[in-house]
């Protein structure tokens, strides 16, 4: 029997959401007799919930196409957590009323770790509320921490930004370092896990090239060993270039962004550490420094995105639908990388059971005995993944992202109130 | 008769420097009865104080083909502004010896207006110190505020970095604003002129794209008309996106990112326009937002030059060479914009005096009634130099950069002290 696909962007964006969205499009139109039409959440889950529904079938073939190049998430995301059914039954039941009014009886969920459990419980539904759906949740994360899978869709592409940027920024620190600037600090993403801070190493050619230094969440953040290493670095190589990321923590689990810096207002700063860093290095080593903080840039940047990682965010897509339509339920495609020494992938699907909620952090054997570096183990697992470019094109000297009609579905349905 | 010439980079580098150096390097080898070696001066001027030559004849043709797609300055850079003759007589007599010991006869000197001034006042050693020199300015600058030329080597590709960052960001932040970020602030360099954070408006395709709101260094920033354009933006589009300058001052004069802030040693914290407007949004207006501080990334970012730009930066180091040969002696090649509606340009000389120590601003007619965007006008003068990609090529995932040889001259002169 056919059935139309409600498709979902949930969470952080990536610089390739958009190019998994285009392929669980495309594949869909594969099988015109399980699948009819592809609807769009507008804003992710909450598009079910409010019945705010895209029609992917008004989009023009080139603006599908399109959307392989754009970064963003082409229908809106969304921060917004599913609770449990015990907790709030009429959520679940709206989701099946939105479902049999549109004749839905695909589900696919497009995020992190926090969307695999959203899908989790939506692909509970059948059971529970007695609703056939094949529910998948697709990986998407710059954060690279999803359980089970080798790696996440978004994190190539971000991690691309990050090596490149560390090794143009730190020709420029080097340049300069003679009269003036002697430390430069990169800012990375990743509140809990080092993942892109580490990407940052595949900026070297030779082991002494930047980053000299980098700083993840899951080590402590030591001032005294830090400052020492700064020095050391600087008196030895002239310049010192750090990555930071965002989470990481002092001796009191306390993210340092969060210290007790105060704004003009006496209210606590927000953050940045890399203003910190900068600050404890201007006051304690009186040494010139730099820094950048490159937030929604690293994760956008599509310009710079890692073929190799695009090829995932397509491959997730096209095997979801896939899934589906073989009738699997509360699964994810995952990418699994074969053992041998020349890089290769194939993506199988994996329980959501196992994957929902888990956060996949850096291993110890991935981080060097001091804690400011990777070991050769994590390059090797890191180089494959920003393999590639995939330069979108351009017109009038900026990417060209062709905009979207985004026509609604008429809504069938009084309407939500949560 | 045959003469050498010395060659400096000097002040903050750019994404394109290196490549007027490679045409400075490869034009000069055409006049092969007239110039003998390159010799390019280890960071900067302070290479020729201090007898630190770089021969440039022993880089291979490759390495001196890389340096176009190489960001930073390749000799290193310095931050270093010669005193007038007048009072320092002995650093010029010092520069006169070297060189007479290297029978250099050409100087050509690659820098913004400080630079202008350095080499202008070498100009004139020809006639205070009776030795025969050709010195030639070569303009760059990612600041664009140089005088009588059309625009600066380097802030083309700054443009096209900022233009195409904005343009990414704003379709994640688009995403996202639903349920969490509402107002996203991108932080650019340019500290006395804002054609940096005027080149964010090549981020649109439609006039409500963003940038919402351009925050320029040459406006006064005024708290409640910002507070309520930030309001306006999110009521009507669901976001705001703001470009600031990091030179953006206060009714005072008085630069935002040094305002009354403490850090957690309690002295003023030196930065950051971007965190300053973000806590200002969450104070006054309770809305969520993220910012991104750029800094060194978007000058050194040569992955995404501009092949206009790029250009440029070549045809002032070959046209540099020309002028030197023919016997020129302080000026500068600017680049000429033609009056025609279809973009085109030539170089010219200049004379240095004009252009030593003068700073172009944005003029009033490329700003906005209300101070918060640039004009039609600003658009037709900034859009022609971003156009066009010049991709460097890349070796396991990243930009390749050739590392060079950099061997020095051996001296001939006693230590130089200052």
């Amino acid at each position: 029997m056919k059935k139309n696909a409600f498709y979902a962007q949930s969470g952080g964006v990536t610089s390739v959401i958009n190019a998994t969205a285009a392929s669980v499009i495309l594949e869909s139109k594969k099988y015109k007799s399980k699948i009819g039409k592809v609807y769009a959440g507008k804003n992710g889950i909450l598009g079910a919930l409010k019945e705010e529904l895209i029609d992917t079938s008004k989009e023009s073939k080139s603006a599908i196409n399109s959307l392989k190049s754009t970064p963003g998430g082409a229908f809106g995301s969304c921060r917004f957590k599913l609770k449990s059914f015990e907790e709030n039954k009429k959520e679940y039941i709206r989701l099946v009323e939105v479902f049999k009014a549109h004749n839905i009886g695909y589900f696919f969920y497009n995020g992190g770790n926090d969307s695999a459990d959203t899908a989790y419980k939506v692909s509970q539904i059948s059971k529970k509320l007695c609703y056939p759906i094949n529910c998948i949740a697709i990986p998407k994360t710059v954060d690279n921490d999803l359980a089970e899978t080798d790696c996440c869709p978004g994190f190539g592409s971000a991690a691309k930004y990050i090596a490149t940027s560390t090794m143009e920024a730190s020709l420029d620190v080097a340049s300069m370092s003679e009269t003036s600037t002697k430390v430069f600090i990169l800012e990375v993403m990743g509140r809990h896990a080092g993942w892109m801070a580490a990407s940052s190493a595949l900026a070297r050619i030779d082991q002494k090239d930047a980053p000299h230094i980098i700083l993840l969440p899951e080590i402590r953040f030591n001032q005294i060993k830090f400052l020492n290493k700064v020095k050391d670095v600087v008196k030895k190589n002239g310049y010192c270039v750090i990555v930071a990321s965002e989470g990481v923590k002092n001796s009191k689990g306390k993210f340092l962004a969060e210290s007790d810096r105060k704004d003009a207002f006496g209210h606590s700063q927000l953050g940045g550490v890399a203003p910190y860093l900068a600050g404890l290095i201007s006051q304690k080593l009186n040494l010139k420094n730099h820094w950048a903080v490159s937030d929604y840039l690293q994760r956008s940047a599509r310009h710079i995105s890692s073929k190799t990682d695009l090829l995932h965010a397509e491959a997730v897509g096209v095997h979801a639908v896939r899934y589906a339509i073989k009738g699997l339920n509360g699964v994810m495609p995952i990418i699994v990388r074969s053992k041998s020494e020349k890089y290769s992938w194939k993506i199988i699907p994996a329980p959501l059971s196992k994957i929902a909620n888990v956060e996949k952090k850096l291993p110890n054997s991935f981080i060097s005995k001091d804690g400011f570096d990777v070991t050769a183990k994590a390059i090797k697992y890191l180089k494959p993944l920003i393999q590639g470019e995939a330069y979108p094109k351009f017109k009038n000297g900026i990417p060209h992202s062709q905009k979207l009609k985004l026509v609604e579905v008429k809504k069938k349905l009084p309407n939500w109130k949560d």
